[in-house]
């Protein structure tokens, strides 16, 4: 029997997941290379396997070695997997000689985001030398796995600000949501210091990088989460992020919310409402904003469409817009990329953008494909099938 | 008994309205000067009443005394006596000495839009002479009354175009319907000649103007009508403005629209849907849209809130926006206004902006007060408690 440090959690999160769940056995001998994949789309805890795989070569010419170092589970891998996810990873039949991954049985490497460590340059690559770490610039480019071979600009290699680096945590979830929060602070309106944002789904990644930034930027937030039996903690906690109000998302319903709203901002207009949710809620999240507000979706938490009264556009001129990082990516640069990587671990390296909540999966050489296929469907059936509220993020590491 | 004249309809609508329900008598002397008003909000077709006021005197200084010629019925008309729309009239308290429309009894003059000649001009007026034909820059000046003394600058002369004017109908309706329509088509997105524009409510006077603008500037439209026994009627009447596709609104729940308009428009990224309806059909107006598509909405007739998948906006870059010229007026200045009606104008003198199906309604000055409340009393039931399918605009004319 291994020991439960072969099925290893860490982070900085108050466990909320169990970690003896997860006592496997194994005897197997471990490949040097493993990847998390699907063959078709379905649920997340049924279509997933892990498999093993024979080395890398070589690098070829212009291609870089990378070993992952680091993968967050988000929301939108499990949405691939699901295949309800506009982007797909590209077909792979090349990581085995048969079997899924073949030619024979092509299969799709899990994972769009991911810290990897360069390990070996191919012949022609300039930019980059072994040890650096890097994030992926390719997207969906199955970050759920052990190692790589990738062309130079599939991925870019992190700054440091005033000789200070980020952490692990901090690099592999540093591509998707803190620039999302970033963005859709400073894309849609020009907000001045003192003004008020509000947003639901406050305590996912992203809501915890929005209260983090506009608190830096001086901006107030108004904060709405679910209601819990341990509301006043998360309360707290997102408190010590610089959150001004934390509020449940059961009250957006009340009507006695606005009034409460505009004493406590003293009659704001306010301007800029991000939502993560949808479905009915949305409407009391739109009534507190004031005129010509903006309204930026990033996600469906409810998985209801979004319900808006026709009155908020016409008469109080609110614009409703989404807001997806990627699509950002595709276009723009990679200068403007890179300076917004260099502004964000600005923030990072100076304690005002933390990492966020998390708890770190890791998944020994030492349990078989098997054991770590059960595992990973366990850890996933619990994110999916659970009422949402696990609050964290997870990250995967092989070990 | 009065002959039917006294209560007459025209109009180049083909006969929605019973003209002999309102046969009506009469015996008493009319007065010089007649409004329709409303004390308090309510039903429009029980809150409505005709007064009769003593004449208007010579015109004060900067003042211009102004006769309509005609009044349009709008929608908001009605919105604004139910209170459930934002603008409000200005209470008068100085149209009689007692009772509604004194000091004692404040009443509201309904009527945003209308065409009007100018009576009388007061000292210091420059830009007017009797005679001109004039439209209200004031918002909700009380149009829906025989005359009035107004400032110089709350009236505006409508231009002429190489030498042509409009027609009485073309003026009284030019300052709402037109310029949304108009705006509507030009301020969201540069819209290129065959590219494709899609509403609901086509057979508005919104839609309808949306329909011969847009025919004049080379776009292709999809137009939905709610369905109805003489479908096809509306549908060649539409094709005859310009509209390219007439269908049924229910096609927008029905799956395979999605085909059939992939095939119709050859698969174009179809950017711009116009909606005047919201409610669950929404959805499938938005379906129909491509990339970085804008929806502008300028009506929720369907009296239900915008129901939008969440991924509209986040995958497919959908922006979502209200319209509504009362606010473009207040934002742009006189001389912006200026080149809009220009601009409107010439489309309406050259025929590509044709008057909207209408209906007249003359109230005589030989009917009393109390019968001519009746009359518009009917008239708003009708148009309020109906299906909404009249399918006209009505027009109210003071004889």
């Amino acid at each position: 029997m291994l020991s439960v440090s072969s099925v290893r959690f860490s982070g900085n999160a108050r466990g909320a997941i169990h970690h003896t769940k997860f006592r496997l056995f194994s005897t197997s001998i471990p490949a040097a290379r493993r990847a998390i994949i699907f063959t078709s789309n379905g649920p997340a805890s049924q279509s997933v396997r892990v498999i093993s795989c024979p080395d890398l070569g070589k690098p070829a010419r212009g291609h870089v070695n990378i070993r992952y170092l680091l993968s967050p589970i988000n929301p939108s891998d499990i949405n691939v997997i699901e295949g309800v996810y506009p982007a797909k990873p590209t077909p792979r039949t090349n990581l085995t000689a048969r079997g899924p991954g073949s030619k024979e049985e092509p299969c799709f490497v899990v994972g769009n985001e991911g810290l990897a460590e360069v390990t070996e340059t191919g012949e022609g690559v300039s930019t980059l030398v072994p040890g650096d770490r890097v994030v992926m610039v390719k997207p969906q480019a199955g970050t759920w796995s052990t190692n790589e071979s990738v062309l130079e600009n599939e991925i870019i290699k992190i700054p440091s600000s005033g000789g200070k680096t980020i952490s692990d945590v901090q690099g592999a979830t540093m591509t998707v949501n803190p620039p999302t929060a970033f963005n859709m602070l400073n894309q849609f309106v020009k907000l001045q210091p003192g003004e008020w944002v509000i947003q639901n789904g406050a305590n996912s990644a992203v809501g915890q990088a929005v209260i983090q930034i506009a608190h830096e930027r001086g901006l107030k937030t108004i904060n709405f989460v679910r209601n819990r039996p341990d509301f006043s903690s998360l309360e707290d906690q997102l408190k010590g992020l610089g959150a001004t109000c934390v509020l449940p998302l059961e009250s957006l319903s009340d009507r006695s919310l606005r009034a409460r709203i505009k004493d406590l901002t003293h009659n704001a207009n306010i301007r800029l409402a991000l939502n993560c949710v949808s479905g009915p809620t949305t409407a009391g999240l739109v009534g507190l904003l004031g005129r010509d507000a903006h309204l930026v979706s990033y996600g469906a938490m409810s998985k209801q469409p979004m319900s808006i009264p026709t009155g908020a556009f016409i008469f109080k001129g609110l614009t409703a817009h989404g807001f997806m990082q990627n699509i950002w990516y595709q276009r723009n640069g990679l200068e403007r990329r890179q300076e917004l990587m260099q502004e964000l671990v600005g923030l990072m390296v100076t304690g005002k953008l933390k990492e966020p909540i998390h708890s770190i999966l890791t998944i020994s050489e030492s349990l078989n494909d098997d054991k770590a296929t059960s595992l990973i469907r366990d850890v996933l059936h619990e994110l999916t099938e659970g009422d949402g509220r696990v609050g964290m993020k997870m990250l995967l590491k092989f070990s």
